[in-house]
């Protein structure tokens, strides 16, 4: 696989333009400058970055573990790992900064070497930074030294096979550094799948699946990522800690979910085994309207609850719904057919909901049935396959959008968060309120959105995602504040801090509110016993882990 | 509620006794002795217990916190609490014997009520043990000291109000203390259930299912409790640990599931916050038989594999159909015929499956007609509702009948494993196997049964009862040998040691080849931040985890 773009998501032949129409509607909503001129990336030779720190000791050690051509110490090596995908990771280095880059990247070829790997980095006092796809969104694979003299990211690339795969009991073993695509495309062939497809899809990996409790767009039907591991492998530095994949066990604390979410802080997942499915020979998607978001989340909470939700549920508040509607508009007679249409139902101005069934046909015709049974007795208005489809197509654009957004001077970023049903439509309005003020007090009016994106019988996530003019200089302050206003407003207004984006360096400030003082004191003992020297992902997940918090 | 008989399960009056029929026909099998007398159990008062060790000074503690009343150090009261249910707990105590039995036993009436006890504990070096049902097989409420001069049992009673209920989450929030009988009677009041029901559901506790990853006859349909746990409140030495209940989150390793399954070993349970049902205003239960066991669990497999799985899924192996029909027969002209229809399709020596759906009428009817489709597609033979019925009517009378054996001269016990569906066929044999050598090698030559009691999409659970004439004078020796044979060979063959009744001291030998030996240090590591002084329920799910093993 072609390797991202360093200053950006994807690879070049698959980045997006922002349609004129788009770009004009932002220009007004966002109160752009009328015409600016695009900005563009740097190039690669004129981004800052310190000199590697790793002594020809510690590399040649490395060398001899992994081979010479696996220790890489070059410019593009170094700078694609000096961080993930996050706005501020983009905006630091479109801007020419890479001063962080690890010293060097190392790609280790099996369990075997990883376990040697940080055998050699726990003794010369190396930070190890386990990186998969690359695609944290929340500073997960920043290269924060901790105290630490030196740094490797640890790259899984080479770790992407399949192992194993168990028709019977419909499970599969797969390597770590397997991207979604090549999991997927090696499951097929065995007439299975993982469904799992987070926006992050094409390029993340299994092991990053599993390290971050990754839910993905189907995960309200195929399950959260943290549930469809049964098994793990890790290397940690005290040793090889392996879950067995049992269906079911009463033999104690779960030592699968202190691994799952542990972002490479206790130790490098080597292998996961997972519940796959029967590749679904059909996959049927429809959009609903409802009134208000309200009437929505109401109907989408019955559907749950009753135990008929279709395996994808989406739903836009009204401002997403608007401004989804106003980006694609083409003013044809057919879109100007289907307005009336709403508007003759009282639907004018409300929201759409995209709901999606895979499996067997005869499955599928059965639960699609039931669920529009739900969604019409609930309020909603189908509109029939076309939203369906047209979500579908653009499942995997978003962080292409972003770029095309950061060129034209725009700002976009999303965060995420959950709450039981109960607390639902308070907390949507808290945390919008919270980006909009935010960002309103800095001068630069934004758009903020929000969708359901994940069900489940007690609650369900809210997806935000905000838009701003840039603060050309100041990018990550600008960014921080609203991230800041809105991460208090989910604490505070009783949501999870991340719902499926993980911890990372940037909602670690929140981790004491919440679990607990306590509760990050037993996650520390637990890397205290597994990585005793403090050599794993520094400055992730647990805020003053490290030796020096960052 | 009255209390349970000290030496048995359950109350007096709902005691049961053997069958004439059921007798002749267990005397035939088991090679009892023709017509022994029964065994009676002793009087309290003759039961041996060592003198409650206790200082004034400490007792005088306990008492100011919970009050002169809750502080018990009468025989009974420590006698009840001096162990469990499981076989060897019943045959030393009907023995006569109850040597270890707390120094007294303090029923605390709120949170803060067992965190001062536990402080006064550790600072007076005073084992605890958790005390919900008492209704542990596995030693989980042993009173091991764990080289502490004393030790109390926590009983937590008292603690066993409703705290609250969300309708809209479909959540409630309930004292540890609460029995299965009260948290569904005041559940009931608000038109919800929760939907667990253990054999031991009429004395076992909400705080006690959540310890240990208890799961419920219901639980493939309604979901093992560790899956109905949302949130839970713990105290520990070290203070108050919560976790709070989201509906999903990502953030870091999950503190809930280290709470859940730690059987007492970190700190007590408290509080637990479920998600709950509405109540059934249906429950259907029909029988159905296979040709073989390995006919039914294919069928079975590839039911819940289309997620179209009966809320109860129960499948008996041809011994347990075989005795089950025994036992439970009459001679009557309806049994002939029933025999007479099964001997004509080829189902003569096949196994009895129970299936059960519960939920909206409507919904009954849908699902009852898919499960019906699939196991009928499977070889599955509709036998209506009249097993059901009789299953539905026993489901809570196994322990009654075990003490009823007793009674007779008869070992009665069972243990429980689960592994995958490509493992299963090989593991049921290999267990059963291993029981009736190790029985046949004492000269005692045993019945040994299994059913297929909880199903997932990865594999299923096994359920063994075995049954064989009592070595009077030796039960405990010629259980632990059963016993031992059992674990080894479902450890060997790729079992979990515990599918649902968790570790206590009985399985904690064979959790370093569950979890590894750096498994446990991990869990080791969480229990000395939590539980400093090693005073927590000592002796039980980590092997050597007190200052001296037991």
């Amino acid at each position: 696989m072609a390797p991202q773009r360093w200053w950006g998501w994807g690879e070049d032949d698959a980045a997006v333009t922002l349609p004129p129409g788009a770009l004009e509607g932002l220009r007004a909503e966002l109160d752009l400058p009328a015409a600016a001129a695009p900005r563009t990336p740097p190039r690669l030779e004129d981004v800052r970055v310190g000199e590697p720190a790793l002594s020809e000791g510690v590399l040649a050690l490395l060398a001899g573990l992994v081979g010479d051509r696996f220790v890489c110490q070059d410019r593009l090596a170094r700078i694609s790992h000096a961080g993930g995908k996050s706005y501020p990771d983009l905006a630091r280095r479109r801007t020419g900064e890479a001063g962080a880059a690890p010293d060097a990247v190392v790609f280790p070829g099996s369990h075997d070497e990883v376990a040697r790997v940080l055998d050699v980095c726990a003794a010369e006092r190396v930070a190890v930074v386990p990186f998969g796809g690359g695609t944290s969104v929340v500073g997960g694979v920043e290269p924060l030294r901790g105290g630490f003299p030196a740094l490797i990211a640890l790259d899984l690339a080479r770790m992407d096979r399949l192992l194993g795969a168990d028709r019977q009991a419909l499970t599969a073993t797969l390597g770590a550094g397997a991207t979604g695509p090549r999991a997927e495309s090696w499951l097929s062939t065995q007439g299975l799948t993982l469904g799992h497809f987070p926006q992050s899809f094409e390029y993340a990996t299994v092991g990053g699946f599993a390290a971050t409790r990754s839910a993905g767009q189907a995960s309200t039907g195929y399950g959260r990522f943290d549930e469809l591991v049964l098994g793990l492998r890790c290397a940690t530095p005290a040793g090889e800690l392996t879950v067995k994949a049992f269906p079911a066990s009463a033999a104690g604390p779960s030592l699968r979910e202190l691994l799952v979410g542990s972002e490479g802080t206790l130790g490098v997942i080597t292998e996961v085994t997972v519940a796959v499915r029967e590749a679904p020979a059909e996959q049927r998607y429809e959009g609903f309207s409802f009134r208000s978001f309200e009437e929505g989340a109401e109907a989408f909470r019955l559907m749950e609850q009753a135990h008929v939700s279709a395996d994808v549920a989406r739903l836009s508040d009204e401002e997403e719904s608007r401004i989804s509607m106003a980006l694609a508009s083409t003013g044809s007679k057919t879109e100007r057919a289907g307005r009336a249409y709403l508007r003759a139902r009282g639907h004018d101005g409300g929201c759409i909901a995209i709901v999606g069934w895979e499996g067997a046909p005869e499955d599928v015709a059965r639960r699609a049935r039931l669920t529009r049974e739900m969604l019409r007795a609930g309020g909603g208005l189908a509109l029939g396959r076309r939203p369906g489809a047209s979500w579908l197509r653009s499942r995997y654009v978003g962080p292409y959008l972003r770029d095309a957004m950061f060129d034209n001077g725009v700002m976009a970023d999303t965060l995420e968060t959950a709450t039981s049903w109960s607390n639902l439509s308070q907390l949507h309005k808290r945390v919008r309120d919270a980006l909009n003020e935010s960002l309103l007090a800095r001068g630069t009016p934004p758009i903020v959105m929000c969708h359901i994106s994940h069900l489940y019988p007690s609650g369900a996530s809210l997806y935000y995602t905000f838009l701003a003019r840039q603060e050309v200089g100041s990018e990550v302050e600008q960014w921080s504040a609203a991230k800041t206003a809105a991460s208090e407003a989910i604490v505070a207004g009783g949501g999870t801090i991340t719902h499926h984006h993980a911890v990372g360096r940037d909602h670690a400030p929140w981790m004491a509110r919440e679990v607990g003082e306590l509760g990050l004191d037993v996650l520390r003992a637990a890397k205290a016993r597994l990585d005793p020297a403090g050599i794993m992902n520094p400055g992730k997940l647990l805020p003053g882990a490290g030796p020096t918090a960052p």
